[in-house]
């Protein structure tokens, strides 16, 4: 499997003296995710999604993408995800995931291909994104409380777990707790999309889901498509260490999240669904 | 125009006490990029793309794009760019901008929807990735140095003009500096991509591209992409607060550009090009 970091040289400097270093980088490549579907006699293939990731896992990565993207929902529909065997080491062979679906799959390559503003009948706002979450997403369930303290500790065992970012300060983390506040699964990524999709993709492949009796942990900012990812695999509490936009926090409110942003030391702010943190 | 921030009502917790607190969110809303291109006789409209951002700047966000994206250079090929008439405003009248080119502008939708990988020769890989950018982009110039002192001042002058940010603690910025270290042009956005747009959008506008004598500066990490971006723009020096990932620094590299990483008040790490940092 191709590496997550990469040695290079560096010249550190400072307002007094520069002198040459050595570092190590996260490693960003691209992934072309390639989707096989249709029936036994005529099976057709598409290019899902190309985007910037950080090598490993990519397995849980591209199963992810599919499940927060509504195209599967249950094990039985993959038949199997694995880096193409016609494309050679030299032309990116680690590079190219195709995933079979099973015959039953229903793929569209123009619904699945995120264009759904254009179909859209009350055109390109927040509220229509709010509306196509609804489309394959419902409600988080999660009638649970946890204290205060529970979470002001979240990011120091995040902190403490993230091998590739103590190395070289460039990847996005997010961290599943349970209950208890034990870190049960974590994933890096210099995507913080993606690292939220081999999450997800992880629980999916060992029937995990819906993951509603956890606390997701996000190491930056909260955005709607983090939201919508989280929402997807049920998980009922998002807090971050970065700020929540506005549509975030509307998607939250409405699917029963209970958003939570700020996380320091000392205290956070709880933006929605507040009735899950014991007073 | 949208506000670029939104009020809400959120709980402010600490370990011992919890109390209602009014704050402020960054807004986060679609926005479709729609193009109209052919001859005068038959004209046609393509959505290129719809991605996250927040209001305001949109024109310099949509020109940004397709300038980047290799789609248009000179502002003679732009025949306006509008938000859609018929689109009304509960139906996100301020969140579709139609782009008219010029009819001598050759626009191939498959060409530009960013699915250059599938008909690249040699796969999908960072080297790839880097081929394509030699398509619509040459190495920049920049014939000059700067001081270590002057890097070091940057961050606290963007973010002196950073309101957005003052007020949310939820957007990422980026500032155009000129070789004094003079702030001369700021964007902030909920994506970093689309601040990198909206700067180089509105440089286009005002007829001051390549940018190749001044000093760009990122608020978060260095990705493949935004170097992309920036050396589309002639821009000869990238600085930012957070790390380079490998591909960001291949890229540089190749491209002639000074990468400069994790810079803080006592210092910074150079990466390429370090022939401008005055020893």
């Amino acid at each position: 499997m191709a590496d997550k970091v990469r040695h290079t040289e560096i010249i550190k400097s400072s307002s007094s003296a520069s002198a040459k270093s050595k570092d190590l980088l996260v490693v960003e490549e691209p992934i072309e995710i390639r989707v096989g579907y249709g029936d036994e006699d005529n099976r057709q293939q598409d290019t899902l999604s190309i985007t910037m990731r950080t090598p490993g896992d990519d397995e849980h990565l591209c199963l992810g993408f599919l499940y927060v993207e509504g195209i599967i929902s249950h094990a039985s529909e993959v038949l199997s995800a694995k880096y193409c065997q016609n494309v050679t080491e030299e032309d990116g062979g680690d590079n190219v995931m195709r995933v079979e679906l099973a015959p039953s799959v229903e793929y569209s390559s123009s619904r699945h291909k995120r264009n759904f503003y254009t179909n859209s009948s009350c055109g390109v706002c927040g509220k229509a994104s709010i509306e196509h979450v609804q489309v394959d997403c419902i409600p988080v369930t999660g009638d649970f409380r946890f204290s205060r303290d529970l979470i002001l500790r979240l990011p120091e065992k995040l902190l403490a777990a993230q091998d590739v970012f103590k190395h070289t300060g460039g990847v996005h983390a997010c961290g599943l707790f349970d209950l208890q506040g034990n870190l049960v699964l974590h994933k890096e990524d210099v995507g913080r999309h993606n690292a939220l999709d081999k999450l997800i993709g992880s629980q999916f492949v060992s029937g995990s889901l819906p993951a509603s009796e956890h606390i997701l942990l996000l190491s930056g900012r909260i955005s709607f498509e983090l939201v919508q990812k989280s929402v997807r695999a049920g998980i009922a509490v998002i807090a971050a260490v970065g700020a929540p936009s506005s549509l975030a926090v509307e998607l939250a409110e409405q699917f029963g999240v209970t958003l939570i942003g700020f996380v320091r030391e000392i205290g956070f702010n709880i933006y929605t669904n507040h009735h899950r943190v014991i007073d």
